[in-house]
């Protein structure tokens, strides 16, 4: 019946009855396709430019790599995130040219590479205990096709280092501050640049950082203005918000 | 001595010398006027493309008025958030030209209008207790030049209301999501459009909504990536995020 | 001398004069098995409708099995939650028709079949890391006699796939909606349907999703009226409350 | 044309064409008013068996009295919690005949008398000072149709005040009960009844009793299984529970 | 040096010029001897009546039977809690009369044993989960010379059990109530009673349990007053303040 | 009919076939008197040895002033705590003879002075302004017949100053630490002193003191064992805890 | 007898035979005056260096000015912080030369100027809200000898207005840094000098500020060591910690 | 291009044009090395006078091997924290002359003995479980020049032991003062002392110390004023503030 209804729009479709954003507007309302356990939403690669995500934590292997090939089979891109090595090697038996980035605990497999998109996407982290959670937001970024690129281990408790890259700051077009501890890092770029600034807080740190707590907490309370505050070590989301914005930017830049 | 300084930088520029970036990349790392008890920063509407907006919680409403007098007096636009009607009577003695919006708190003075940005804010509340913080969002939008519009009371309890506008949502640049009690409407909202959703969680509720508390740990943990989270009552900050977000793709987009 | 009472009271029930009502009504108040360290509770069978349950956490395993053997004695229906494969082993020595539901974490022994009752008990999760919980429940649901079914990964992030389920919402007389992260589906599903909504918070996610007590937060503070909220992951109590309205509708109906 | 399509389907249905369950199901679809600061949602009325509520604080006096005349406009029946006595007076000017509880704090304005429901709602508290949440409960549940009675400060201390109206806990099809402090009430009423227990945390101590958190995480963690939690002071939201549970009893037992 | 002045005073007490209670009072006040790493303070034994206790978690096992040696030495009685086996192995090579109770985690060693006081000291625990700290408290309880006895399992969730149990709760001198979960059942049991009830929350429980910290803030917000809490899971502490309530009555008793 | 059996039992009293135990023992289990809003319970006075204390807050005057005077017809002696001036009021209209005590905030009014108990109740405070919590707990401890004495501002600041009242600590047979901000100084006292202790934080302090919370902290986790902790700000528990333990004391000893 | 005590001690100082520190030695361990319910402690000046200050929070104006004169008349200086305009007058009644620090609340009587201590104390705050604290802190430092000078609002969103300040930063002996919201300045200050830091967290801002407790945590957690730490608000703690850190200085200094 | 920077100036220094601190002022400027993942810092050695030490957890050993190896190619003094013995393996086999303190979990490698400082810096603890965090303080001070020494288990509850170590405490340029539990003994210490006390709040507890917490807490709000807090188990930053303290004081001194 769907595929009825596909058949139709796509005939009106070449017929010039429809635009191709039409087809594309109908498309983002149908169903999904059901795996019992997990409704696989093919039809979000249409509606937010790409497949659904795994979130791997919590999932046994076989249930991941069931996913990722139910994905992959339908010509998806592939993002698996939290993801152990364990997960992997079920993954891989099933999808041979899947890659895994051990930093950052994600798997990838790109079906067809993502089209670029403009302006540089910079990540930075306040120290290197702060990498896994950078290389999954650039792993992310990538997949997404964003230029992501990553500078480490420039604390406040250094304000030279930060001063130093003062120039990759100000050509950025969006900016992921990855930082635990105090989490001060974000106010003091958001201080310097007037490119959206995305604050990830990590869990690195001890005794009352609390697992990351204190570090959102004070990126929520920023005396910068116009800081975005993601969960704790969310890289994924960090990088997903890289790319509704600058992806936003390219839809609006073509409307004008 | 800066005067001296300035004075030859612009001599330079005339001169060709200089590019109107070289000017502008100079003036960012100038001093700061002296106001003994608050430093006027001039320059950060060079640095961020706006003058310092005066959060007025915990000042006084002469120190409210003297600092509003300063910005003005060296042809800066206003804004002041959370100011009470005792401060806005201080501030319009020393200039009468400054406006109010009540259901905001804010204090408007617009020496000369912002450069409109293209692409809609869209400003969007759970219910109508929501309605102090969205006016400060779109007071704020305004003032920052950017074309927002405000559709109050369409929370998740009644589904088919957020899907009514679903229109209005799919054509907006950036979208401002206002919610309290449990914060669910950013995850509706992100789930539906891709462009970027920045929630602020609203103070609104009573028991363990603890203060907007419970609202923010939802839109901090929404199912959607690419979410954007402020502070509780943050309308300033939203709006903020939305002038970086939209000013950037206007900058992108020059040097595509 | 408690048999003896039995006896009597069993003799005049047979003479016509007590009813059933006053046997059951007398039994209620009668006393328990005394086994040392846990008083097995077997007239609760009476006033709940439904043995002691074992909540298997902190305890042993070989505790586990006495208390499973001293219930099955007395002709209980038996069941254990939040087992583990060892405590398993050790009721099924005892008890070898005992069996085990891997994912619920559950033990079942019925000596007798409970009688159905009416009304479908249905409960729909968020994602699939809420299957464990979601499992619990309806495993319980069984065991108490309820019209159980299971839908899995509906979450608010697309919101067409709860819309697509809504003839079996509509249709249900009581709803079990597990939920992590920010917990907004029971809100979303609480707002399409009349029957009473019971939503379990579950310890997914990460970071300030605290174990489960944001989901929490957003289940109390959700904007539709009538959501009864349950403890974190207690997929048990869930069944046992959809058990106690459904039970309850059965012996009002009956007055009626 | 909302009401071109309504006068369709009411025509169809006088034809026996469609049946009234039909039409009630079309209606639930339909839009809603727009109010400008406020979507007043008449079809609530079909789709839950209600009007909207007027949760009234963070609203001002002006707000309420307009909604309320909106509500009461369409001939459907007004009730609006946690009012002023400002309010009550705004609202009296524009809707007379509206009542006042001032323990409750609600405006009730009944246009058509609720059909009555079968089966008791028994309130229970555990102290004098919760009288204010179990008397919202109680106008909430008499607008809603529900048979409706209150028995106060029978709290845990005295526990022989409890088994003194054991035979009234055990008649009653749903018992909500209010309690503050340590909240242990629930528990102890929950072990001695089949019947649906709704649990309501009231604000009521100090020091540790964290405005009612701690008579909140006590009823969530109650051992006797099957209760439903409210958020704290939440009577109205404990008499629409019960209200659910009622009217999905009559409806299932219609079906039988 | 102390021994010689340790010498006079008994010299002068022998004398008839001090009395017991004078060289009591001077020994309190004398120093403790130096184990580098542990101040053991042997003359606790006189100003409390009682040897030193090692708290074993976060020592070694070298550590535990190090200290343990050395209060033996000097002819005290030891009691080690929270002690593994591992710990009591260490010790036992030491000395090897020691005794380890297993669901306690204490080891003891009775170099002689302590005076019987009057008056019995109930425990009773809610669950059978609570035992471990029960066994601790009742283990602290006999070394200390109290009269002990434990009923487990008498939660409030058939409160008929609680009341089964009245004479021997009204006979008590002192009652230690064990619960974890909703913490109830020193409220209902400081009901029944007039003397002192000591509540110790135990970390039985999951989700909103938080490992104990709701069960202490029911305890502590009990609507009973004169309820004594402990912290979470501290058996120990409760036998010692049972201790510190019936030597106490002895000796005032003496002084009447 | 309960006068029936309560003439029975005093008959059969007089004829010496019941002891003044079984009367007492009988009286214990009768029913309370019903006030509406209040059920006064006056077995609680043969229960406890004291009539219900009246807890003031979340009261009516008018409430208050009733409750009063229903407990003052039944011949109990009367006890208000947390009382402001306008609850006094009201009750002295009804009870000229009632007396304020305005530090505390309670209301008195002995119809019969309570029988002298043996051993000294000593209250301690750590600064003058934990004086409101003292005078609380020595006008509760006054009405239940203890010789209460009070000693201020002892903090462990200047720790010679606790040390200064050493002998009034031994000869103590309870004694009452009340103590605000870090909450240190019942752990100094019970190492000094083998009496129970009993520690009462108080609200007192600002920031970090969390309302009394630090303090409470403080005192649950005393390296000292066997201190009883209290709620914060609660002299009236305080007190009855004292009561309890030397009413006990007193009892044990008559049966010894 | 402690005055007989003092003469004899004098004496023997005059005679040679006790040094200056022997008699000063001494009196650190004399008792403290009795002032019913405050023990004022002259003694303390001896000991620290200065007399008691008065926390005046929960305190009555009488018993603040009757400390007040207590201290004065001893010949110590006074102190007295968190005071009102209203304590100030009572205090101003008996103390006519008393001065009041609007601003601070302080209330200041020195009836000798205390010794100028060497080394500058600079007190650095983020914004112009946190001067109260401030001043709080520099009229603390100037009643103890300290050179203490301040400079505002130089928060870390221009981190170019700090490092404005190097110089008087690098050339400080002690910098007290005031800062609310994320309270991130002490990490930035304390990476530019080798000074001690003394981080005062304040209670702007608002939403998840929680009161300052976000400052507190990100100074808690500062990634530059060696960062001392005060509570909330606590301007007066921060002075006095500098006021040890320069006299110990001065003490160590003497004796190289 | 640095080395020609640095040449010159050092030839300009040479010929008497700088100053020797002048050639430090420039030094503090110059940029940093760049070690991929770590951005390793050796002119920190001169702002603070000590290399970046490494906070060990969360890196892998073979990252702390390389950072440690750089540090020490450079000359400087190395100091690594929180490392396990697999840590020291990896820098043993680049570092041979690596020495590791087990109880600490220190590495320390110096190049060049640290300059002694004057002044002794007394570390006390409450208990022996405090040990690892004093070793940590004590490690920490021995590399930085500090003159260290340690006294461990020293609590309040036997005040006399505290009391006994005054001469020592009162010889003390500076106290670190560690526990955990309450948290009480920095009050008692600060309150004997004119010397900054630096307060570290230990893990050691159990239940509401909640790992440190109730312990900070304690410390923050301690009614003596002037301890400086630092974050919980934080031994290294205490020495470090002691550090600061005392070389502070050197340099202040020395412009005396």
């Amino acid at each position: 019946m769907d595929e009825k209804k596909l058949s139709e729009l796509l005939d009106r479709f070449r017929a010039g009855e429809l635009s191709r954003d039409d087809i594309i507007g109908h498309l983002r309302g149908l169903p999904f396709e059901d795996l019992s356990f997990a409704k696989v939403d093919h039809h979000r690669a249409l509606r937010w430019g790409f497949p659904e995500v795994i979130f791997c934590r919590g999932k046994r292997p076989d249930q991941v790599a069931l996913i990722a090939q139910q994905i992959h089979a339908t010509g998806g891109n592939l993002l698996a995130t939290r993801a152990t090595p364990e997960m992997y090697e079920a993954v891989r038996e099933r999808l041979p040219e899947a890659t895994f980035d051990e930093i950052a605990g994600t798997i990838s497999c790109a079906s067809a590479p993502p089209d670029p998109l403009p302006g540089r996407c910079l990540i930075i982290t306040a120290g290197t205990s702060d990498l896994p959670v950078a290389h999954e937001a650039r792993e992310t970024a990538r997949m997404l096709g964003l230029d992501a690129s990553l500078i480490a281990d420039v604390g406040v408790a250094g304000i030279h280092r930060v001063l130093h890259f003062r120039e990759e700051l100000e050509a950025a077009a969006v900016i992921i501050v990855i930082a635990g501890m105090e989490g001060a890092l974000p106010s003091v770029v958001a201080g310097l640049v007037t490119a959206p600034v995305i604050a990830v807080p990590t869990s690195i740190g001890y005794g009352t950082s609390f697992g990351g707590v204190t570090a959102l907490l004070g990126m929520l309370n920023s005396c910068v203005p116009g800081t975005a505050v993601m969960n704790i070590d969310n890289g994924f989301g960090a990088a997903f918000l890289a790319f509704r914005i600058i992806s936003t930017q390219k839809r609006i830049g073509r409307t004008q």
